[in-house]
């Protein structure tokens, strides 16, 4: 039989040949409609099938769930709980019944309509409950773009950088589901020729374009993960738009980092692309110079294919603008590191926790992850199509993000993150 | 009646002056014991109340509590969502219950024995679950300190500082209870005379000693609290050790803050104070100059009059000896203008989040809130009484901090917080 991420693979379902849900995906997601409560659903072409449904006819009961209820929960937790081989499990049973060649669903009219619903008519939901969330900086071009702006251009790049992957925790209450719109916060900022600082809405409001995993298995307190088993403790991956107020940043962030300049939101796409899905996309990453320390070193590739996209849409714009195209393989510091970095200690992580990459800015200018490095710190605006410039954000701007992985014709991709910025409530 | 705070309240248990749990207390927390499953206990005394046992005999049917199995609950998150309104009956019928005028528990010998439990023969549990955990930096006296060793001791404040309460996001999946040991965590860190970081177990572990408060009711995302406000939403407060790895910290913490350096663990006494009753021991604050943004402005006292004190123990110590006696109301920045701040670009705060003051640290050597400050450094190690010298704390070490209120002849304690370092786990 087929492997899930076999190309070969056709669903009797019609899908588009440039659908981020085709079959060789499959990702999960939390949905609600008006007649049901949330629950676990995958997308596929321009559907969502309805997982706990399936369980409900027992579809599922050759698998090693316990407890399909798993799937009638508000988030992913319960399910990933479970652990991988639960997650291939499954994955393994909902590509098998969405086949060509499988009648389960395909001849049950009555089962085909209960089960599948259309996509653009479920509301989707935070896919995971985020109990920790952690933000990397391991991007380097985007570390480099940021040090030479904010600190020395001859210095951009800090000693501690090329030794390990640079990370701070963040606001874990702030995390929405794409589609919910934002607010320009307000904050204290210092205009360079003032005394004091002063007080008001943000006048450098940004994005930035990160890719975020998620783990599905908790380790304990002073225990600590290799680069080789780190992997096994992450389900899948979102896009993270790690939305950020550059004014309010560059005045709060000395010494203990960013606060109030990140923490009043960050949206991210509703899908989670399991790392199953996306094994057929690993890349090497770049030779890291100077070595690593021992407990930072991996083998095999564990970078990842992933095309990236911003689009800004306003008002005035009759299309959405495409501002950035990047690519996930620009990171210097893979997940692996990440993940047993941030376990050398013995901090214990959980399950449904969320790690940031940082943005992602590829070498050329117009792969920047972010209108700080778009427009260099406002002084090279952005020229769109309708004769507007933009130097950050305006407020009722839509900014989206896509992200998907190609490779002999399967298109695994992730869906999209978008959010409107909304003007600051009036003081 | 006498209110609950009344100095002049006596319980018909006996309570030793110096006890931390006069009957002006009543401290909730969540505990277990063979028999019984976790659970909402008030300490007194020696004692601890078992608040659901009190429902089930009927003594809480005239409150406002619709469903008592809050107080059956792993957590107080379930309690404290009920708001203010509630907390305040059920501490004030706590208070009636256990005063020396009122039979309803003190003439009922079986019910007695069923809800009053020894307080050392139960096992004290982590009281709130944690979504989200900020520590501030707010003790004028350890940022000036910090700022002198790390970075420049002409410009030690910087520049930001009292402007607003600096503050960052820690990790909340590794805050533990009193009692559970922490183990030497292993990192990175670079000596002064190497070319490139080295890796190994912490040399230069340390504690700092803080408070914490803890919010009780959520606010929506987007939204803000004034200074008034805020207190509105703290439920109360716990004693707050955030051990730190000061070599690792050095290494990592430029640009985006500390990370490794802190997140393996930080231990909490397990009893939560009530704001309501230490508000006998309000204080007034610093004069803060320059004046603070409108947002930042308060009125009244919201400064504490807490005693602290830590103690070291080793296993070649025959008594605990004191290392640091410190004060909450050393605080430049108060708990409300610390939310408001939080809050003011929309960041959503929810039940059980928990925010840590930053080290207290008085003005003299000894009221120094962290070994980094006690011996500069290391450059001037402590001398204990058994001969022996501390820059940093050693394996086998105890570390104990306590706090207490004092006014009018009542104390409101916290208990106390304390944990044994173990040795790193070998590599």
């Amino acid at each position: 039989m087929l492997k899930a991420n076999d190309p070969a693979l056709h669903s009797w379902i019609q899908i588009a040949p440039d659908s981020d849900f085709q079959i060789q995906n499959l990702p999960f997601g939390i949905f609600r409609t008006q007649d049901r409560d949330p629950r676990v659903g995958v997308a596929i072409g321009e559907y969502v099938l309805d997982v706990y449904v399936l369980t409900q006819h027992g579809l599922f009961d050759m698998l090693d769930v316990e407890d399909p209820t798993v799937f009638h929960r508000p988030y992913l937790n319960d399910f990933m709980a479970l652990g991988r081989p639960i997650w291939r499990q499954v994955r393994d049973r909902i590509s098998e019944l969405l086949r060509n060649d499988n009648p389960e669903i395909r001849d049950n009219r009555k089962l085909m309509a209960e089960c599948l619903l259309v996509r653009k008519n479920v509301q989707m939901l935070m896919p995971v409950n985020v109990p920790n969330y952690t933000d990397f900086y391991s991007s380097i071009e985007h570390a480099t773009n940021v040090g030479s702006m904010f600190r020395d251009p001859a210095h951009a790049l800090l000693p501690n950088w090329k030794h390990l992957p640079v990370g701070y925790h963040g606001r874990a209450s702030s995390i929405i589901p794409s589609g919910v719109p934002i607010r320009r916060p307000k904050g204290q900022m210092k205009p360079a020729d003032a005394d004091a600082p002063i007080f008001g809405p943000t006048k450098q409001l940004d994005f930035e374009l990160e890719v975020a995993f998620i783990t599905g298995q908790p380790t304990e307190l002073g225990s600590s993960l290799t680069t080789a088993e780190a992997e096994e403790y992450i389900f899948g991956m979102v896009l993270f738009n790690d939305w950020s107020a550059r004014d309010i940043q560059a005045w709060e962030y000395v010494p203990l980092g960013p606060f109030l300049a990140k923490n009043f939101a960050s949206s991210i796409s509703p899908w989670v692309v399991t790392l199953d899905a996306l094994a057929p996309f690993r890349v090497p990453g770049p030779v890291q110079e100077p070595k690593v320390l021992p407990y930072l070193e991996f083998s095999g590739d564990h970078h990842l294919d992933i095309h990236l996209e911003v689009t800004l849409q306003s008002p005035t714009l009759e299309h959405e603008a495409v501002i950035s195209r990047s690519n996930y393989r620009h990171m210097y510091w893979n997940m692996n590191q990440q993940l047993a970095h941030h376990t050398i200690n013995g901090c214990n992580i959980e399950v449904g926790d969320m790690y940031a990459s940082g943005t992602i800015s590829g070498s050329t200018p117009d792969s920047y992850g972010s209108m700080l490095e778009l427009t260099w710190r406002g002084t090279k605006p952005l020229h769109l199509p309708d004769g507007s410039e933009r130097k950050f954000l305006h407020d009722h701007d839509i900014v989206t993000m896509r992200g998907y992985a190609l490779k002999n014709g399967v298109r695994v991709g992730f869906g999209e993150v978008r959010a409107e910025v909304l003007p600051a409530i009036s003081i």
